[in-house]
């Protein structure tokens, strides 16, 4: 099995961290593609640059035919719907593969992420998933996303900082980490908060796996119909 | 006052029919510059597109400085949040207009839109803006977009026959037109049907224009915070 | 055009006051004939003093015919329902008008009103409008209504405490003044805190005019259909 | 123990037909003192009958000082907020009591109420008591208030119409009969659909009785905090 | 009229304190049978000990056949759907009696209940009850089921805590106490909050008398279907 | 990797089907155990049932240690918040994991189960697991459990009909079947419709194995808590 593992915007540094990640999550027989957008912005911070790389990250799905499975490796699922009407192989967001496990193992979850500037997106998602009665709070750590790439940063101090508040104020009984850079940290911040901590790439990498197997497929009929032939013509 | 009035789809045409809608609906003291991408989707109809017309959306921004107010002219409310991420001057979607000047003069109402693919977007933005209570139901009429553009086509007839539905069954006491083409419909089929029949760009024109006058400016705290110079360099 | 102002209570220093926020909100050739009830409570302060206030209120928009659109000026939005059985001219309460605004700019706002008895009468709106989901908390500033009308007293200190903590705490990104009596303090407080502030009486006399200028009227189905002609002989 | 049932419209003959129901719904030591304003509608159909009642309403229940409880028998729950501040007695509408009691026999209910210009109250009512999601739909059977109270109509067929409806496309386990003048009908209904038939006044006095019994009280705190002595002068 | 109160955990002495709790708020021709399964959790906190106690529970109510109506005495309902496919007669909850009642006398209510582990189980029960948006927080106190049976143990001034915290935070007007144990110390607690404070035991006993006079029994359509014959034999 | 898949009624023909779906969906690795309780209901339709069927299903949960996690396969996701607190391995329910799978392939799906009775049960978890807002309808095909399990019945006619009208009603683009003896009418049905069609044992099944390889454990805060040493004695 292929799992085209797509990280949103262009940090190669990045990309690397999340195909390492999701190498340690996926089964023996699963090959990790690691890619990114050949152009767009250089992190995903707020609506506008989910927006400007979009067109760069649809491309790479319609260039990468002969995978089984897309992950989408932004929290806030960036261009998620648009790729589901570019095929029907399963293509499963991180942020919603997070909030879905985080909703197995909790009553309830909170999401700590990087800036604040990204918070109304990661709620917009979840509104719209269903999923917001299970989400306490979606909590910023203003830890920028290139700064968790920094070496000697204290983000795990701050991100921590967060985590013990969801738990004492939110009564949240899992942590979902919302940024695709902060996957090395979790089972640090699991063992040092007593609490489940999920990182969404390896969620969605055994979700993809789970629905490969079972020949899941997008569904063709209403929002993820698929694009006419004429509009894939490369813009 | 100027407003620019911006198509997402690049079919002139239909930039020019917008267009003219908004004229009608303007206060004399106020321009339409209208406008349309370069490149990208001919019509609007899904995530897929809506994806796709972003970039080029978000360049006639850009380059268009001298404007008091965005409307986007597409029922999706394409690029919304990021535009306003771009510029702190008023920027309104025709649909959340159309919704919410709807919400002022019925207890409920229904949207009509043009094919079944388009209505799980409108779906999610109804959620999102929190008018989801407020809708009956979101009907597609299967009248594809440039359909409308036909002269001859019994668009008005398909339209119509979900109106009645509406009134009938979701108890519409309003009706939302779900599409920038089919502006020129609005006021037949209030005749029609005795409904109050909203048109989205005579409601963003005019929203905007309120907000110009009242000197409202969109928050720069939390997600619509500006985007950072650096990333503003061409894509 | 001729706008009707309705200050639901028969303080009619209060009613100078919001006629002059209108006037200075209202285009050129927009008329405001600015009234209150004869009788009723001198303040509207919680549910009680609304009911007390609507016979008067109605039968001011009555014997008040030659208008284009009424602003009810009180942010219960007192009588509103009602008044729109009445008439099929646009009806706007300055409630929902800065409830609607405040959604074109921000991904949430908060309201700060006068007394916590108060509260629950606008929560109870926000709900049934839908904008429930957009509002980050009602708070109070134990500030009365005819306390506003004081000069020397320190109003505006204690609403702009509760504006920070709705920053803070409720990560508002906009602000909603609940109280047609806080007109003028809205430019204050919005460069103080560096957030938009919304006052609900330029925000209905814009929306108004909008609506006016796109004909657009009171839906006669449903919920608003006209009340009989023998219900209409005086109480 | 003393009730007071509360008509708020002005027709003498429903108060007796209300009064005798509740009468056979009270318990042997409970007093019924039934009454309706002196002015005001004959009969609330909508939002603009329900506000001309209020004023009237109230100054009933002012002048009836010496009673344990007040049941405001009209369905769209006439004046509860306001009656709720004049006293810390109990007020019961019987559009609530009866929506908390189906709730206490079935997964969900229905309404069928007499207009379809009474639905959009009762409905908001429904959304504000939190009972939204516990009611399949409410039904207008087009049966005036007034109709029910002429011998001969077919005013049962038709709201039996909508009963069986209710059971077969909204899955209502019980029905509410939406109306104050439909009380005499309901076992005739119950028997004859097969299925609970739930009438607000009787819903309402046991409600009463059982709260008197348990001394319970409105709450003084937030939106129910008592109406100032100056407010209380009449109008 | 015999009510059957049913403590579904074995603690006889708790039972006890509930009959009495019981008996005081019955009316003068009410019966109380009071009773506990004979095997079982020694008391119900969280979802295992519910589980564990159903078995038993409903045995008591198939071998108790000449009640009128059935009262479970534990705050997170336990039992009570199945309670209502083995009988026609009505089946409270203490629970939802006091959200119930608590919702007709308040605008927002709190619960405060006794461990963390127990909440999750009262939220599942506010949402699909529909009163969630009527709760303001369901607290814990930290005092376990057992300790409210120790003279001398402090959990009143605990309790206590936990209720200020409701009405300066939550903003609850009313204070629901979320455990059977706890019936005794209602009034002290109110007294001393100046706030209704409500016991579920005596709400449901009343409720259940209300619903006896009114002749009302639980829906036979639906979820509540009676159990077929040969599925109650003994297990 | 052990997975114990539990049918929680004991019907052992049935236990077995569901036994092979497991091992058709299940990694070359992965060990199924399949069982049944020894006591308690032949099949599980509604309330009664799922109530009798817990403390067998828990025992056989407590008796079956060495299992990496626990599939529960029944549609009502029986005794899933008791099972969470007896061990922290991952528990699935059948019903929860083809909705949260159904939400990760389409933007609405609708649910066909077995018997109306079965209904509400449905509905109040997909409430509580905040995916009510995805799904279309939960429809019944009165075909009964254990009527699946013969041969020559038309189940899958009946069952297809209500899967045309949730595409054509509900706009489903997705379809749960809501029985685990449903699972092997999964692919015949899915072809049929042209539509996904979510058979709940290989979703959990494959959804266990993903939590396996992640390490995912349930959360000990809150809700899950361990139960106490003394209260795991045999009832």
């Amino acid at each position: 099995m292929r799992l085209l593992v797509l990280n949103p915007n262009t940090t190669a540094s990045m990309t690397e961290k999340i195909a390492a990640a999701a190498r340690r999550a996926a089964s023996p027989g699963t090959e990790i593609v690691a890619a990114n957008p050949a152009r767009g912005p250089a992190s995903i911070e707020g609506f506008y640059d989910e927006a400007m790389s979009l067109s760069g990250l649809l491309q790479v799905i319609r260039e990468t035919p002969d995978v089984d499975a897309v992950v989408i490796a932004c929290f806030d699922d960036t261009g998620l719907d648009a790729a589901r009407c570019l095929t029907d192989i399963p293509v499963v967001g991180i942020g919603e593969a997070a909030y879905h496990m985080a909703s197995l193992i909790s009553n309830r979850f909170s999401v700590v992420t990087t800036l604040a500037r990204s918070v109304p997106a990661l709620e917009h998602n979840l509104h719209r998933y269903g999923l917001w009665s299970r989400c306490g709070r979606v909590r910023s750590s203003e830890v920028a996303v290139l700064e968790l790439e920094e070496p000697g940063s204290n983000a795990s101090a701050r991100i921590g900082r967060e985590i013990a508040r969801a738990i004492a104020d939110d009564r949240a009984e899992a942590i979902v980490l919302g940024c695709a850079g902060m996957t090395d940290l979790t089972e640090r911040l699991a063992a040092e908060h007593g609490v489940p901590v999920l990182d969404g790439v390896s969620c969605a990498v055994t979700l993809c796996e789970a629905m490969v197997r079972l020949k899941l497929r997008t569904s063709r009929l209403g929002g993820y119909a698929p694009v006419p032939q004429h509009k894939l013509a490369p813009a």
